[in-house]
């Protein structure tokens, strides 16, 4: 059994209209006018499909094929938002392949045990809304539903009622439920696959995440009559740990990274200098206590910064997670799909979170990735070649059929 | 003859409650609604004294006492607008000592033979539309007066449909005009006076001042599973260049001063290598040819940063201006109502740029300064002693006597 590839791409094209960018990427804000387009698009699609389609409070959209026996689904998810000026791989591709197995499911009149469910999880990049990932989330009971529903972008809009404005507040509980294993198709967004020229990444697991906020309080003043020796510039503190940040993963491991990706400085204009900087630091490791010697070495660069500018800093770390292993037998459905299809594969670590790291907590999960053009992601350029994503969804295909019996 | 203290500390206490900030400082942007209130009022009490109130194509508004002789007049002025969260200080302390002295006049019924103007300009301090000065620079014929009104703030609003919008879009040609003197008291907004125990500084000249923008074009991609090897952040090129600035100083001359003020980073997620960083860099010194060799250390330092990350740059010089010395007649007069009050002064440099910078292009100009506490200033902290204010304010008075006759 073999996805139809020719449709497959029509329908990327056509969903990746909606919210497209002048260079051909994609903005569709969790939540914005063009999320609600393309879920009302997935949504006809499901239906057309012959998916029993519902939504959850999360405004997540799931749409069941049934089975021929009343066991928990398997089901297949990703998401259709974006990040400001990103791509139109990462997210919808997912969705799509998952759309595309049903859709030959249906075609080959293929009857499996278990149910197969799509699901297009809200806000997974967490661009608009923090923190990332909130509807699965709240799924696998790790973020309390008000307060995802009390989150607040940046012009202070809440979740909650940005769901109801576009008419995605579901009337289905999100919470925990029966789950025969969680399915997600994405792009590697790392350089891995391509340099080595394999179409699959048959995923083990999600490297342990930190995310830390800090904040150098020093003084602001005039840029001209203030003399050089009386100065408390926040912005001096902040750029000499942007360069300690870079310095931590030699220090550490060779598979680590460390990112400063957000920094607000205040008052921001030409001839004030600099009373405030807020930045964000992220280090991510496949293992965990390196990870924490990372965080130490954070602490003792900011420290320094701060003491050499004479300004006050405060550094939060307020979201962590280990290392997400997937499920043994998932990964072995998605690694015996990719070796019967004769595909090239590596097994691989995603240095990304995904819903399924969320999922992994309530099911058995796992993930199939396939190669990012230069390993670019999060950006108009995002590209995966139609070879790679025929053999990726097959891949999927092939262990959905496995795993639903 | 002396101004009243009383009356000006009243209506400093008055005015300063438009756009008062909650921790007692001052957000009046140019041309808001708090801009207009706090215009409203000074026009006010300049119809009050019996002044003759116009306003100017560039909103600019002027409000005249008569001379005994159809002759130039005497100009004094500053600004009403302040930046965000800046203080009561700047800009309005200068326009109500204005007002104090014309108040005093009046009292005494004092006779000059020139006229004694009070000017209050638009948009001086440059934080909603840029440039800076944009008014007295029209006027100078340094800033044509179409681009003045197509300066847009940064929702895109335009300077002149604001001007309409408050009421303030005059019919007086803003151009040069004969002019016996411009004077015009302001806030050190440096240590040097407090440091020094000096109520008045004697202000000769203001520094030349470079402006740049920076643009460091890197390889935006996710922080997650992109390797160290493979990034070009354009963050890492900016926080170089930021320790390079602060360096440059050092080793061209004691009086320089060099900031970054501004920096916007895109796309400014926490989990996304910036791809891209706008920033200011701001340059000042007393001496012209000092300036040239910081923009020379710039530019390698840039250039540096930039191939060190592997990422692109543009560096734009697109504000420069060189030393203004003020007019010795001016100077003088200045000097001489401060040694004949018996107050301690000084002669000094402004570092930051006033009106008096471009009104000094097409007459005789000088300024006043009172003291900063700690130099502070364009924050809420600003703080002038009473005892120091009137100081000034009487040598402000006396300089006027002098010039007008």
């Amino acid at each position: 059994m073999r996805i139809d590839r020719q449709r497959l791409e029509e329908s990327f094209t056509q969903l990746g209209k909606i919210g497209e960018t002048l260079r051909g990427g994609l903005t569709r804000l969790a939540l914005s006018d063009e999320d609600k387009r393309a879920r009302d698009q997935m949504a006809a699609w499901m239906k057309a499909a012959g998916l029993r389609v519902s939504v959850d409070q999360m405004g997540s959209i799931f749409g069941e094929r049934p089975g021929t026996e009343p066991l928990p689904p398997v089901m297949m998810g990703s998401h259709v938002d974006s990040v400001p000026t990103g791509g139109k791989y990462d997210g919808q591709l997912g969705v799509l392949c998952a759309l595309e197995a049903i859709r030959t499911l249906n075609d080959q009149r293929a009857r499996t045990r278990h149910p197969v469910t799509l699901a297009i999880f809200t806000n997974e990049e967490g661009a608009r809304f923090q923190p990332a990932m909130i509807a699965s989330g709240v799924m696998a009971g790790k973020i309390a539903l008000e307060d995802a529903y009390n989150a607040r972008d940046k012009d202070g809009i809440r979740l909650g009622d940005e769901l109801e404005r576009i008419g995605y507040l579901g009337p289905d509980p999100c919470v925990p439920r029966p789950i025969r294993a969680y399915l997600e198709l994405h792009i590697e967004q790392g350089p891995r696959l391509e340099e080595e020229g394999r179409s699959v990444g048959v995923v083990e697991g999600i490297v342990a995440i930190a995310w830390s906020r800090l904040t150098f309080t020093g003084v602001q003043d005039h840029a001209g009559p203030t003399p050089m020796r009386i100065r408390h510039d926040a912005l001096l503190a902040a750029a000499g740990t942007v360069r300690a940040v870079r310095a931590i993963p030699a220090r550490v491991s060779p598979e680590m990274v460390a990112t400063v990706g957000r920094l607000d400085v205040s008052p921001n204009i030409t001839n004030a200098i600099p009373g405030r900087v807020v930045m964000s630091v992220d280090i991510r490791d496949p293992k965990d206590e390196n990870v924490t010697r990372a965080l130490a070495l954070l602490e003792g660069a900011v420290k320094d910064a701060a003491a050499s500018e004479g300004v006050g800093y405060e550094l939060e770390h307020y979201w962590r997670v280990p290392l997400t292993p997937f499920h043994p037998e998932v990964v072995g459905a998605v690694e015996g799909a990719a070796r019967s299809l004769g595909v090239r594969y590596r097994r691989i670590l995603s240095g990304a979170g995904h819903d399924a790291q969320y999922m992994a907590a309530i099911c058995p999960a796992g993930m199939i990735f396939v190669p990012s053009r230069n390993g670019r992601s999060h950006c108009e350029e995002e590209f995966t070649p139609m070879d790679d994503i025929e053999h990726g969804a097959n891949t999927l295909l092939g262990a959905v059929l496995e795993l639903a019996g």
